[in-house]
């Protein structure tokens, strides 16, 4: 099998190098399915600038590379200020974002139009030099949802959402394709405390039951890889039935759904196509290990992406703290994504501000997972031992220029400066044990 | 072996039903030594008033037992305001604080006088109702510190610093007793980055090296247990040789020293004097099991207290939450009292913010431990299971009662409502998953 994404050889190198290892691994990783550098083809052919699109940094994502962390942004029903969406797409690649999906669903017409949407994605397409992913079915729906009937979609509706955000540029799309009947069915049975929780899994639960259809995204799941094939498009499975507390969080519901998604990887990579899987959501720390690695094994291996997961459910203000303790146990035992969950999450839309400090504390994770992963350790450790040889030196600022947030740590520091005359700082002031002064 | 702290039969009964355990598996745990509950003599004796101390609230810390958290506050030699230390003992009890050490070392007389230290000390007890622990060597040290010659402390000095803090009330001190000259030896040819990052350990290392002389608290550990078991002071048995850095995790005199605490809690145990053993530190995340399961081996099964650990070296003025991750994984492993890292851990002395930030998180770290934690899984995942009912019904006023923060929750969801005319949040607006639509 070939390596869906088509990449010059010097393209390869760069990805290689960046990410420590040899082309050969990376080329076989690709091949095989196991990694994949999300890019539309609109991206390569030298488009990019006739379309308003930016060139990206190419990012691996998937076994043996570094943990990926990717930034949601996008307008809500609520609030619809595409200049702060592009704010926060800014401020999330700043921070270390590889990847942004735009959520958007805000629109202002009241007719169904969804110009707000197209403008929302191309703006953040031009502004920022990372890949981009969406959901296309939020705009599909949108487009009904004026109507307040998202369940008159037609098929054609979905596909030419997805034809349209292919042809715009973007490099990665959710399809939540595996929300069929039978995992409907299986969920049914599942007797969970929140039955869907995932926005697009429920968009199209709503439309199969009213319509007593199959999802056309598993049923013509075909014509959704032909589009993907011509624009080079990734797919990103999305666990449309991802649990959605800890009661729910290892339930046949979801492995049913992940079984459906492996079937799908192997339909993609046979057709060419790049594809991630997406992961839950909300698992409790003793349940990490099973359900990544049964994950991995479901989806032969597929780059394996995850929202959280959230080891608690009761800490509403603190979701990012609560999903990079589950993102960095996640990482460890192999997720190769993490989805930056931002202190808001349960609450309200993010904020600007809402988003960096998720981003830092969810590059915190992945850097503590990229210290303990096959691969990658050597290359994270470096890090760290400078670290601790510029603490050993009280080298204030090779500490600053090596802290993931070194604004944060100039600012501590500099609010309580050591007020002995030394190098210290003022928890122990000349006390410090670094001063060696026990031989003074 | 009979349990060394002295319970009445009701106050046995309130720990266990705080606990949500039997009577008889409390006694036993204690008996055994794997559970410990600190408290001073004088807290119990009816002098508390006399003494100007509070009654506390007895903490049941230890295997089966709910995950403790502690919080460090204390004076600086740079910063020496007792009311703000007072301040942030409040603030952390407020927030959920199971116990507060204070670690002055801020004493504003240069000749060695310690007036601030006892009066820092004086206030954290008569002001927080929570079991209050010291590191007596610190006040040693600094009334020899005015001189700036801590080696020239003598052995007498250091017990009479453990005796008055037990005469004062203190309810656990941190004695480094595994820091011998063996362990000393393990360490010179342990090849670590950062040798010695503990205070406490660093001063004894520095007084047995000048000395060349054995630590009087490992020589004449004896003699500190009289002192313990006549005030019930419980003794916390430090790890003067923790590593400091992601390098330095899992080296031979970390484990050396453990190997030395074993030793010293059964001799504690056998003297029916109540002892917690202190660990690490800075530890990857794939060797926090290992790290949590030998060190619990090693001592016998006494209690573990943690400081960390920290998974990454790399976040200063995050090391709250990189804290929280290593934390909350370590309690899956066993650990069972942690101790909160702010904010400004490694930059400078902390503010009271940093002080609230710090245990919220580190009450997250606990909590998430407890949802899988032998004897505590159902007790915790109740407030879980309430948060996703509460989630599902839109419930907010009880959503807010049951976060660990309701002020920023709230705040949270203040800071941009819905518009909309639903009860949903402003992510989805009336797009949420949970308000039925697809019925509409």
């Amino acid at each position: 099998m070939s390596s869906a994404v088509k990449l010059e050889a010097k393209e390869l190198l760069s990805v290689a190098a960046a990410e420590g290892v040899s082309v050969e691994k990376l080329r076989r990783l690709l091949d095989a399915g196991r990694v994949v550098i999300p890019r539309n083809a609109k991206r390569a052919d030298g488009t990019c600038a006739r379309n308003g699109n930016r060139e990206i940094v190419l990012k691996a994502i998937g076994e043996g590379m570094s943990t990926k962390v990717n930034a949601n942004v996008g307008t809500s029903k609520d609030y619809i200020n595409y200049e702060e969406e592009v704010e926060k797409a800014k401020i999330a690649v700043r921070y270390g974002a590889d990847t942004v999906m735009d959520l958007s669903t805000g629109s202002s017409s009241s007719d169904g139009g969804s110009g707000d949407l197209d403008e929302t994605r191309r703006r953040i397409l031009s502004e920022v030099n990372v890949p981009i992913g969406t959901v296309p079915i939020y705009q599909a729906a949108m487009e009904k949802a004026g109507l307040r009937a998202i369940v008159e979609m037609d098929s054609d509706d979905m596909f030419n959402a997805v034809r349209r955000h292919a042809e715009d540029g973007i490099d990665f799309i959710t399809v939540h394709a595996g929300v069929n009947q039978n995992s409907l069915e299986r969920l049914k049975r599942s007797g969970r405390i929140l039955e869907i929780v995932s926005r697009g899994g429920a968009f199209l639960a709503a439309w199969m039951m009213h319509n007593e259809r199959e999802n056309p995204f598993y049923a013509e799941y075909e014509y959704l890889l032909e589009i993907a094939r011509e624009y080079e498009v990734t797919l990103s499975l999305g666990d449309g039935l991802r649990p959605g507390c800890i009661a729910d969080a290892s339930d046949r519901a979801k492995f049913m759904e992940a079984i459906t998604l492996g079937e799908l990887v192997m339909q993609a990579r046979e057709a060419g196509v790049s594809v991630l899987v997406e992961g839950p959501g909300h698992v409790p720390l003793d349940e990490i290990e099973a359900s990544v690695k049964v994950l991995k094994h479901l989806t032969d291996f597929a780059p394996l992406y995850l929202l959280g997961p959230l080891v608690t459910d009761i800490a509403p203000g603190y979701d990012h703290l609560v999903s990079s303790i589950g993102g960095a146990v996640a990482g460890m035992y192999g997720a190769d994504f993490l989805c930056m969950v931002s202190p808001s999450e349960h609450l309200a839309l993010p904020s600007v501000s809402d988003i960096k400090e998720g981003m830092i504390v969810t590059k915190i994770a992945a850097h503590a997972a990229d210290l303990v992963k096959e691969g990658q350790r050597e290359k994270a450790r470096r890090l760290d031992d400078e670290m601790a040889y510029a603490r050993k030196r009280l080298d204030w600022t090779r500490q600053f220029e090596l802290a993931i947030n070194h604004e944060e740590a100039r600012r501590i520091r500099a609010s309580r400066p050591p007020l002995s005359d030394s190098d210290a700082c003022s928890v122990c002031g000349d006390l410090c044990v670094l001063l060696k002064w026990e031989e003074s």
